[in-house]
């Protein structure tokens, strides 16, 4: 059941039988040469889609332009400020608790959100903590890569050249999601090369085209397919015991 | 071209023959009884989507919550805070600017952003008349629903019940859009209160079911299709004029 | 009676009989050759304290200084960022809110504030629509231009040379007000050029006296007269409704 | 001359024989049983206007709306959070310097604005310190009864009752200005109380009627003469201090 | 007794006896050619730490960056911004009201801090003005060089050079506390230039050596024993007051 | 060397043989029944000094209060915001980048901190990558917990009982850091529980004592002498190789 394409009284006949939600974040950044500038929206958006329909639990809209600073030296990546996410995950929080929403459970696609979204809830909860009122929701932020069993799954078929930016399991998940947007791309060099993360242009002086470490060539829809049924399955235990806690 | 379904060399070759880019703006609100909350998000995209198909101009990822405090009552509605939105859309802006993007086209699909995207157009040219340097970027928020000739053909379309929120046009063009997402609900009464719009207790003791003036009972896929169609070309020849000024 | 030349105790009486309260809000901005920095601030002063002294509503002080970026070009002109202005706005609602004022008209003299002072408007109900409380105050921006019958009365006594800014009305206004401010300058071109506004250098370029489209040296305190009188007559009648909705 | 009263061709030509301005600054807030809600605003404007006028140096608008939140258990006074302040004169100081101003001097009627108006400063000549640029503007906040020789003149006029809010002279200067709003009020008692500022309902509940330690039953416009023709040549002369620093 | 160096149970305990505590705020700024750049954190630390000791008051852990900007053209200064320091001195603030304490005394060892610290404090009062709630809670800022005594001992221990910034007197608290940091340099000239104090450019070219007036050779630890004992007694009775009131 | 107890001419000099500055930064916050609110602070602070002197490179003052909503139902604990933390660290850093320092490296004393301040380093970073200019710095941040072999050694001093809040080896590292600030308590129950962390009411109900896992009884200054050996061993290794990078 995805929010936005559902009415009011849909979604106030859910908030009846569950107070939980999954939102897919994600952020509009260079994936490399082949990869969409859109993978890590479109992952968690595909694998909360299709776990939200078999599992019955409600999919918000997508969070789609994340903290991406790094990537402003290619073309067609789009970043907030970590101070403006931090205001806009607040504006999202609050939204849904005015609702009677209790769980919200933000399945990230972006290495680069994890702090900005983890200091969003911090200063959510500070306005409960100060007033020394118990807060009624609880904030859950996870990976869609770091779902129980995907690392394990992603090392076995991506055994060389999975890397850690522009990976051939994401942009698995994009050209089975997008088929139409598949690109084909040689890598040069096969493996990207690896090493720390500062500002856009230190970035495009350290990885030229992109990649860290990966060879998405490697990358495939059924190969994506593989990969958003695993994680599927991996969300919905995750949710339904975040939803129960 | 959609921005987040291409790869960074492909955005770098575009720039080459254009700077100008479109980026839909919606909100995710209630929108009455049959109509989905992500109604003015949907819109805007499926219409870019389509003419920039058509004319080969880069569609950016939608900017799917807008402003929209006064449906809080509503649940599943979602809003920023006006700050918030000022913030935000200024962080868009400053990344595509900083790939070379000197037209911004926003094309939205919800009253209430009206006043805060223009605010934050005026924030972010401040920077550049403050400084007493020429701005090298123009900015543009245009309505999908007022552009040429589209009024005109909603009020012949839907000669009665029309109304200014929840509409069967803008529920034509999603049912249009995502047709499994149709609700078939009885209106009462037949048309919707009119009224002025305040914060969101105001607003549900105002429009009891969120319809304003409205009968959107009269929405169909088809007459979605006449729409978007209509709108597509609309918009072409508006977005050419910008991109050429 | 104005707010500023009242004592506390006249304002605590007058809330036993009212809670309705009227703010000018203008802009310090050039108005062309011979129209004065403060004109949008004089404006709707004036109209709104000789409305107040006929109709017995309190007045209260001029925010005298908008949201005026693209005037930047011109010596003189001051403008607040879009965000300042919504900060500002908020604290006099909050202000005057504290006193049990549930009513607060604002007579607007520019045509850059209506974006941000809506956005204000939505950021002050924003706090009550999270909370899920009734907003217990009203808010309304209405420019003294677009009062009942004002277009009508500018249009049959400058059938010509009206324009956008730096119109024959709004310098005739002022000179009624500041009759020992009166310039005169000959215009020329005789009509200023029309165009969109975007930024300070933008503007100055396009606007090179700062004038739209209009030829104010029609412009005489006798005219600014009969417009204010108009505007007062229909400044009470707004207001009175206002007040009593 | 005042700068909301010229055209632009006019600061321009000023701006060519000076690089200086006088802006007043001050508060809306309650000023005791006989004292008008905008007093600290009128001071310091009606000073600097006559001395502007005398002395030939430009006085833009009053900062009429300042730091009083102390003030608001008296119904009219309206005040800006610190932060907002800070942010506001900010603008308007980029504002002027924009258009080549290099002296700006504060005249202030307020003595909650000190702390936050040099806050104020110090904002905007951090924007210079950490980029380690020289800044080319000078900034200068002066209260008008602490110009030279005000102080002397307040006690031998006043040997009791002057006290430090609502005080006979300042009452005294709005009445010069404002003959029209003169109030006759006993005072009860005679003298008000002394004692700290902190939050609005401590204050009120030390100082019932707004008062702190004066009797403004003994102003007149006579003495507001007296003191407005003092405080205009102490004025001037520090004006043209600063202007030649 | 130091908080930080305490445990909760010792502060819970603390808190049944007495609800006042004492936060040393400085600065960390050059102070001349043998000053300690943590001078004005120093010195309030030390100060309070023994009159904590003594008199068995809660010292709490020291802000230890200030309002510094126009220290900035020499090494090892570091400031915040006004607006950073307002919301972090409110943080602090909201954390101990948060826990119970009412009294919250800033012993100050910085001039610049006064404006932004009294700001902060307005910007704490005005959320309870706002709401018209009387405030449970008072703020109050000293500096330990105006405590009772203070500027009568050492202006008899430095008759000449005291000066306003590196004076005698501070480095000779410095060197008392932290003994092992004395420098021994010779002053050129003797005696330091006086001036306005602005942006940092500014500052570097008035002051060439950072010095105010000022000739801190005449430092020592045991002229800061003397001072030090002198300040201990002082605050102790000040400190005492405060929480009594 | 400590740049609090240097001379802005010391800082100077350092500057010429080094661009790398290390900042303890911390946490005041509960640590149990016989832990120090300052642990997190004083952890980093001794061991970066302690290395500082023996290796030869600046280390500035501690940041001592980060971000702790969630100990704020213990007495004593003081947070910032984590937005309030985002621009105090933004305001450290340009401070320090303005005086060339090109390698700046935090040494961690609370995992709370982890996100705002990674957080704070990409808000530092955007500001070159939206400008499109090479950073000409480096932040780095490191738990003094996570250095190499820190956990190796705690988990051999402490197989039972580290837990993860209040744990035997911080307390240990305070012990050693300040002997007379020891405290004997008895826990109860031995091993404290574990779980997530959220706001303050939640925590203060999952672990009454405020211990995660911990005993920290275990705690001594010798253990603490032993741990601080090792982390600044690792210190000097993991700095030297930061500022030569
Ligand atoms: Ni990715
Ligand atoms: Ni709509
Ligand atoms: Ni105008
Ligand atoms: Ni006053
Ligand atoms: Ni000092
Ligand atoms: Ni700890």
């Amino acid at each position: 059941m995805q929010l936005h394409q559902s009415s009011w009284p849909e979604v106030e006949a859910y908030l009846k039988r569950s107070r939980g939600i999954v939102i897919p974040i994600g952020s509009t950044e260079q994936h490399g040469p082949n990869g969409l500038l859109g993978t890590d929206a479109i992952c968690p958006e595909v694998i909360a889609r299709e776990a939200g329909e078999e599992a019955g639990f409600l999919v918000g809209p997508t969070f789609n332009v994340g903290s991406a600073q790094h990537h402003l030296g290619f073309p067609g990546s789009i970043t907030l400020r970590p101070s403006t996410l931090i205001a806009a995950v607040n504006d999202w929080i609050d939204s849904l608790v005015r609702h009677g929403f209790t769980r919200i459970y933000f399945l990230n696609g972006h290495g680069g959100n994890i702090a900005p979204v983890n200091s969003a809830f911090a200063e959510s909860y500070s306005a409960w903590s100060f007033d020394g009122e118990a807060c009624p929701y609880q904030l859950k932020l996870e990976n869609w890569f770091t779902l129980p069993g995907i690392q394990d799954l992603v090392k076995e078929m991506f055994p060389e050249g999975e890397g850690s930016h522009a990976t051939p399991s994401e942009v698995s998940v994009t050209y089975y999601a997008c088929p139409d947007a598949q690109k084909s791309v040689e890598m040069s060099p096969k493996l990207a090369p690896t090493g720390p993360i500062r500002d856009a242009a230190d970035y495009r002086g350290r990885f030229p085209d992109g990649r860290i470490g990966s060879d998405p060539s490697q990358a495939s829809p059924e190969k994506g397919a593989r990969i958003v049924k695993a994680a599927k399955a991996a969300l919905i235990g995750e949710v339904e015991a975040f939803f129960r806690a």
